[in-house]
């Protein structure tokens, strides 16, 4: 049994600051990158590639719609070639830094809305998946467990990491519930922790009505926003290890 | 006798539509491909790459100042760390496009008031030429021709190609007439040609005072702004060769 | 019998150009004037509220979203609260232009995706309304005739002109054939001023499956992007002259 | 004896946070506003001078160079012409919230990196008040105190506010020692608190050599980036009134 875990990283901007992003480090195995377009610049890039080197931990794009002031959150209707190339000039750039620090870029995790948006639309997943291929036959694509993305991106030839979360909670049909609905969020540490294990160890979880969904799940999507997201990310290793759970890099087991 | 002939493309944004691409193409052996900090975007730059490939012309990247408003044509302060991290990002976006259609990037030419600004600052010159060879040592640094620039990326172990200008008058000391002072641009396209010819083969040219200047010159700076500089290109083109003088990309022959 | 003719101008951008302002300027009596989100910059504002000026031409703002790669014309998911005050962001930033120059201002048409928005999400439009009241109670809602957002400004205490299409196919329902649809788009000029003669003077058109719509036009958009749109827009005006048409700008009969 | 307490505020900027502006608003009597290009955003904007009123804070606009990235703290050669419309532009923006909140605009602080090349640049500081006479001619202009920039203001027919830095050593020549000078910020509350006393009271302060330096202060910058900044401001506040110094809005005794 194994199992990766990612967290989304390198999102300051400027003078902005988000993210406990050397706390987190410590305790996943994959960082997604921002790529300068919803989050992170160049010197953010360079920081934040190299804190990775530092700590052993695999470097992923996170490419983003082109939108700074919405974070990336928003949806924006894009036709498919725009989003291909989106995606292709934000891997390149990301790509710069993990190369002049002497690594390999291990996979893409889309951000945001732009994420949510290609379980939606088909059109949408082909091109993002084509712009990830365009640049890297071997990138792993990762993408919602359990989503058509994953079977189009098989389809199309791509390596895939199926992702859990770890503080959401599930609907029956295998969606996340949006976080405005009540109980959307998880924050019992205990809780997130059996979440992650029965993904990893029983093959699924239970969706908000109690029904049983079945989810193979390659990576766990992990937070460092704050002192306590941090805290849980290092529970959740800890549990995961104490289980007998090997936690290594998504590219260590995805075919 | 050999020179190239490089110009600056892919200067179009969004619905905003610049340059002859398709035409000037014909006649460069290097395009110069601006990578969406100055001008440019992922699908101008998709396009404008392709169109490299069509015609057989190298690929390189043409980083600007972060400043689409001013076109890259406006001074900004930055730190040398700022510079060269600047200078990878915007490789990497452009080295994207480069490996999904099969190709090699083969130089680095800054753009307007960066490629000035590393003239006069030594710091400047120096974080941008790490940038370059942060992301591949066998990248050309395209610069001013007599410059301490061409200097200063020997000393730092780079590829460096001297770069004449076809159309500005120069002052005693090998720098550019600036644009707003009378007689700063030649329009002539005989005059132009001699020009060219006379830094090609006879190793300098007269400053617009009349003094003698010797200049090494690996390649010559050409225009497709307007149909008028796309034909003078042609022109300088065929004059070259009918001078026998071997008109290839900067790359077969930069050591 | 009276009409305004209203025209997208300012949408230049720092070194790009785009559109024939100083010719369409003289055949129209409305100008929107892009506001730097999805076009325009501030020299390109301030010379754009000049023109008008020169040409006695009213000023409107054409706020849109914040999209300058994709011209403001790729929808985005906006929240009420974001819409109004990106509205009222961009009607200040106009406004100071009209104010430095001694004028009103007159209007506000929001652009492109935005606009088209509008007509299908009542929170969406309720909230542009609002920013454009929170600005000023007396500005102009300028809107597609005869959909919903007529209605919701009216409830709203808005002054609203309604808008028709000088070269656009409606559906049965009032909505325009979308441009992607053969017949969207009508190229001849007497079959253009024809139908804004029906609209102006029989108060409807025929819809392209040969039905008749009513539609009750204060303003007819108009375009200057290329030198026969401008022939076509300075045809339409003497056409409705010779019809006994009135054409002046809408703030001078709009209740 | 009075004085005007301003700070730079709404400089989050979509889901980046900066600054304690609840806090630092209960002290002070005039709020810089950032407009968008430096840092701010629409919502931020309306949220920031909704806290102004409520707490009977007089609203000035804080424009800066565009752009983010930098925080505006970089210089950048701008034309008299972008300049002087660079700030219409953010003046006009900001005033769209003022308005709506049935305020008035008290005055125009440029942020940064502008602020400081006005004092070194003629031109741009007369095309920078330029555009703020542009925009209303009762508009306030605060800058350095005792720097050229006040006697142009003047001379323009401007008023001016002179600010003095009540944590920043000073040059002989009233200019501040820059920040990477040993000595140049003071961090000691009690010290700060005495140099501000001393530019109110006795019309001048000890530079960093211990000459004695005459300015004439209007009003006083101060901070509220963090607890101990919002701490100093609160104790700058109660140390001007115990020593019966009236503080108020620069609007009610700046001519």
């Amino acid at each position: 049994m194994k199992v990766d875990l990612n967290s989304d990283l390198g999102e300051s901007f400027g003078r902005y600051k988000l993210g406990l992003d050397d706390e987190v480090m410590k305790y996943i195995t994959s960082a997604n990158v921002a790529c300068g377009w919803h989050a992170g610049d160049p010197l953010v890039m360079r920081k934040t590639v190299r804190l990775a080197k530092k700590n052993n931990v695999q470097v992923g794009a996170h490419p983003g719609y082109p939108d700074l002031m919405g974070f990336g959150r928003r949806y924006m209707k894009l036709t498919p070639e725009e989003a291909r190339n989106y995606i292709l000039y934000q891997i390149g750039a990301l790509y710069a830094f993990v190369k002049a620090e002497g690594l390999e870029l291990q996979h893409v995790k889309p951000h945001g809305a732009l994420y949510n948006a290609m379980v939606k639309e088909e059109d949408l997943a082909r091109a993002v998946i084509e712009g990830i291929l365009d640049f890297d036959k071997r990138l792993i694509v990762v993408t919602l467990a359990g989503s058509r993305v994953v079977e189009i991106a098989r389809e199309m030839g791509a390596r895939v990491a199926q992702e859990g979360f770890a503080d959401r909670a599930y609907n029956p049909d295998g969606t996340l519930v949006p976080r405005s609905r009540p109980g959307a969020v998880i924050e019992d540490k205990e809780e997130i922790a059996e979440r992650v294990i029965s993904m990893v160890k029983d093959g699924g979880i239970r969706a908000i009505n109690g029904e049983w969904i079945e989810l193979e799940v390659d990576t766990i999507c992990v937070h460092g926003d704050n002192p306590k997201a941090v805290e849980i990310t290092a529970y959740i290793r800890r549990r995961l290890e104490e289980e007998g759970v090997k936690v290594l890099p998504m590219g260590d087991f995805i075919k």
